[in-house]
């Protein structure tokens, strides 16, 4: 199958056709016209088979997941996910395997009103990578570098599901029918959080997603806003799947070891946050207004490391915590 | 070494720091400020391994063509290229090797003026996928659907001359160490055409690359302006290197397979577009002021079949141009 009709087959109308799209998917490259006085939020991320997902993965859920894994770089900077274009590399064109691809393409890129106008594929072992371009009001872009000491840091929905998921699915414990699904789920189709994350741009001082570990990706806020962090062990919002999983397994439920799919678990697309406590009202209703839970899970302290730091039952826990292992590839 | 590390020691500072980007590689996303009044031009080119280069080419000349490419979708829409954003697979993370390649892209974004804003690295099969953005005026893109009937049709440079490259780097056959140099020249370091794209603005009425061959790129042209194209066989633009290849391999300089390279050749990043016979000389006066050959190939011709003809010594070939083989993956 010639790559001209891969993409005319399976990349067409995915999602809205904005007004502002003056050209998609069929020239040298699409053209749009953004609105004057926006920004644009523009961001990539790759997924490589045997790397980011097993290579069984159903191909409706690894459509969902691409997008997914870009529009969570959109809420964590507070734009509205607009365009995106996709580099896809395949084996082989399995007319199949892109029915269920676009399929899925299609029904997640609707429902976050992202339009794809690009597309490139090519033969090679399966990868995908995805460019996700989003609108700002000016000036109001969430970024890494504004969490003020004396900020609440906040986080939604539940920590390490994802990576209970990974291992599930490798084989190193099992867990109940019901929260099985949800770890799995977790990890496969994740929920980005746009609503929540546009709700925030006039609230949160900080914010990214923490796609790379709860611990790793609040080191960069402290890196960019130079302050430390201290997050309490205490707080963490763990799901039921995790809960079962520190009883079947017999765990010690406050040991930063039994809490480490949480701290440091990847894949994991929730936002953390800085916001002023007098904003601590308006981050929960926000928060209630997208069906959402938010967690407050440390605060932003004066120390000239700029580091995080783990405490539990009111006191500091004498261990750094990069000594907890991150998620990083080629480490 | 971290993700985190290799984009911050290899990806930062590539290309001129634009006053309308806002926020560059250390974010969840860059964010840029485009002018009012103008349209930004989107496109998404892919290289894999084994499939679009040779594993152990050049990282410097790998970083050129990763650009060039690109570079050559926004010549062919007369774009401004702006900002691009890199997702870079690798099978290891080689400080050596990361270093050459980062001053290759240094060398060609500078040159280009095209700044680096986004990057992800992941491990896996060595391949690159680099999503560009330039700005246009309103309403000038150079779209593919606005051939006339009446128009001529140019392309720049010469032909095929990437084709004989990967053919002498395949062993097929021997130049001379001028002519090989030339030739594996054009297929490793093509050199993209944006300021003459950028000049055709206001002249050409379709205009593309042929990077997949002058014969299956120029039918987009046919299909999407509803039109049709005759190519003179006896006016293709060859190099010196081509005519050796001719000469040496004793072939009929007019025969269709002779010419296979120049009409179907793959990875000639040269512009082929109509303009109206009245701007003829207005054509060849932009060329000379970027220092470029164009030259007359074939004209628009009205055929309810919209598809590409050849002709030689002024009679029509009873050739399908179809029947000609066009450089497809996944053919």
């Amino acid at each position: 199958m010639a790559e001209f009709s891969i993409i005319d087959q399976f990349c067409r109308d995915i999602g809205p056709k904005h007004s502002s799209t003056k050209l998609d998917i069929g020239d040298d490259a699409a053209v749009i016209r953004p609105d004057h006085g926006s920004e644009l939020a523009i961001s990539v991320d790759t997924m490589v088979s045997g790397v980011h997902f097993f290579e069984d993965v159903l191909p409706e859920r690894l459509a969902h997941k691409i997008l997914a894994v870009n529009l969570s770089d959109m809420a964590a900077m507070g734009a509205s996910p607009k365009w995106a274009t996709l580099a896809l590399t395949l084996p082989k064109a399995d007319p199949e395997w892109l029915s269920a691809f676009s399929s899925g393409l299609k029904k997640t890129a609707k429902r976050f009103g992202l339009q794809l106008i690009g597309g490139d594929t090519t033969q090679g072992p399966l990868s995908l990578s995805l460019t996700i371009i989003g609108t700002l009001p000016l000036f109001k872009a969430l970024v890494r570098s504004g969490a003020k000491i004396g900020d609440e840091v906040y986080v939604t929905n539940t920590l390490g599901d994802a990576a209970l998921g990974l291992a599930l699915l490798s084989g190193k414990f099992e867990l109940s029918p019901l929260n099985r699904a949800h770890a799995i789920d977790a990890l496969e189709t994740p929920e980005p959080r746009n609503e929540f994350g546009q709700s925030l741009l006039d609230i949160a001082t900080g914010c990214l997603d923490i796609s790379d570990g709860l611990i790793g990706d609040i080191a960069h806020i402290c890196e960019q806003s130079s302050v430390s962090i201290e997050i309490d062990l205490d707080c963490l919002p763990l799901s039921s799947a995790y809960e079962e999983y520190i009883e079947l397994n017999k765990l010690d439920p406050k040991s930063v070891s039994t809490l480490n799919y949480a701290l440091n678990g990847g894949d994991d697309y929730e936002l953390a946050f800085t916001a002023s406590p007098e904003d601590a009202a308006k981050v929960l209703n926000r928060a209630d207004e997208c069906e959402l839970s938010v967690t407050k899970v440390g605060q932003v302290i004066e120390r000239e490391s700029h580091k995080v730091y783990l405490c539990s039952n009111g006191a500091r826990l004498n261990i750094e915590s990069s000594d907890t292992k991150s998620f990083e590839h080629f480490s």
